[in-house]
């Protein structure tokens, strides 16, 4: 037998949990091949930018450092063929990061395909939903 | 000037290769909080071994070890309250893998997913196209 040690169906917590699936289910990614282009993570983060007008402030807020999230937008830009994010020069505060007409778009877009989605997985969900708790 | 930096945006590569965006772009996961109950590496197991009769098989067919198709299969299998697979005795074959009816459906439900994610965010694509081609 060759699956003989999978595990039992697992009928208890799930059945409870089932109706906690959806808002989790789709966050979308825009690839070409392998490599991710857009996902969730660099969308926060613009976002974060965004918000809070530094590159440092948005990784502090997402809990990470500013290497790593200065390298995410780097990724972020590089598919992009118009800037995403200008710097102010540094006065007072010492400048900051703002994101473009072109990364508001994005964020824009993005929140659109999610929603797009989302909408049209609702219904798949419950057929899936109902195969995991019957 | 905090994003200084950042690298010119990449005009050339992108602009050629936004219509290859969109076959690759929607894989849906079905999550619960962190964790990934489905997701395509897990389908694509679970529709090998329906091809192939045996975890064996699919786990070569899908370049991956026996162990870590085991454990996946495994781990997909705790979020059913039903069996997805089912063991075949040995006779001269040595026995092998089926998929179960409620396995069938899940691959057919997922397949759904993904056909109602792609249509639904074909039209958002496009705009993210333009943006990634202007």
């Amino acid at each position: 037998m060759e699956a003989g040690g999978l595990s039992d169906p697992g009928r208890g917590a799930i059945r409870a949990v089932t109706a906690r699936l959806r808002p989790e289910v789709i966050r979308p990614r825009v690839r070409l091949g392998e490599q991710v282009l857009i996902g969730p993570g660099k969308i926060a983060l613009l976002r974060a930018v965004a918000e809070h007008g530094s590159i440092s402030a948005a990784a502090r807020a997402q809990g990470m450092g500013y290497k790593r999230a200065w390298s995410l937008l780097d990724e972020l830009q590089r598919s992009f063929p118009v800037p995403i994010l200008q710097t102010a020069a540094g006065g007072s505060k010492g400048g900051g990061t703002a994101i473009t007409a072109a990364g508001q778009a994005l964020l824009d877009h993005y929140d659109e395909l999610e929603r797009a989605c989302r909408a049209a997985a609702a219904p798949v969900l419950d057929k899936i939903g109902r195969l995991l708790a019957r």
